[in-house]
């Protein structure tokens, strides 16, 4: 598998491992990596940074011609608040682990020209349908849901 | 005016004194603030934290119920990150304090069915125009255009 969404998944495991909800997100640009993050509701009481966006913050502040030639791996398929912030800062190209357990909008992604390639790993899959069997509230929680 | 959109260009104020970009908002649900915040990308670096973000992420863990029957006021037009915030979550309403100085994504808002006011307020189109002038770059990387 790519390096690039193992770490994902890495930062997913480290998510899960606290106690959280598995999604993991890394950043790259010029081939490195230069944000990691993943979904910190649980860990930080956040109801903004799903692992996308926490992937984003941790990055810190980029100039746009950053943004314009990164790729941003995610293990779950991007949700509304991460799409716009895909397109806020025109990312190029996404990554997406797997979009069963959850498809989030690949579809306006796509409209708006952001190349969507979706992996289907099991792995991804695997982690997001543990974790929405064993908790399920915490996870409508994070998508709006309930 | 709005009392609600009051306290958001209050954000915005406290956010021009620390430095910041001088946009502020405000989640309401039933008749009360439950969240406020502002731009923090001066303040903390924050390339994820616009005003918007900062009142969800300061309202803390919120049942889906909660957030759909919420107001968000903010002083200027919500960006793609910000709209996808708004989608995510559900929530119907935003009150919009200008729209000339940034349009956001309010078609999208309106195409997917929350309701859009656009107040275009004197005071928060100033706040805006002279950050802009002043402190250009800033304001540029906020919008991911430079």
């Amino acid at each position: 598998m790519d390096s690039f969404m193992q770490a994902a998944i890495e930062q997913a495991r480290q998510g899960l491992e606290q106690g959280g909800v598995p999604i993991g997100s890394v950043l790259v640009h010029d081939g490195r990596i230069i944000g990691r993050g993943h979904n910190q509701r649980q860990q930080r009481g956040s109801a903004v940074l799903h692992g996308e966006m926490d992937a984003l913050e941790n990055a810190g502040r980029q100039p746009a011609s950053v943004y314009r030639e990164s790729v941003l791996y995610t293990t779950l398929s991007p949700c509304a608040m991460c799409s716009g912030a895909i397109l806020l800062y025109g990312i190029p190209r996404v990554v997406v682990g797997e979009n069963r357990t959850f498809l989030g909008e690949e579809a306006l992604l796509r409209e708006r020209g952001v190349s969507v390639e979706v992996l289907d790993d099991a792995t991804c899959r695997e982690l997001m349908a543990s974790f929405i069997d064993a908790h399920p509230e915490v996870w409508n929680e994070d998508i709006g849901e309930s």
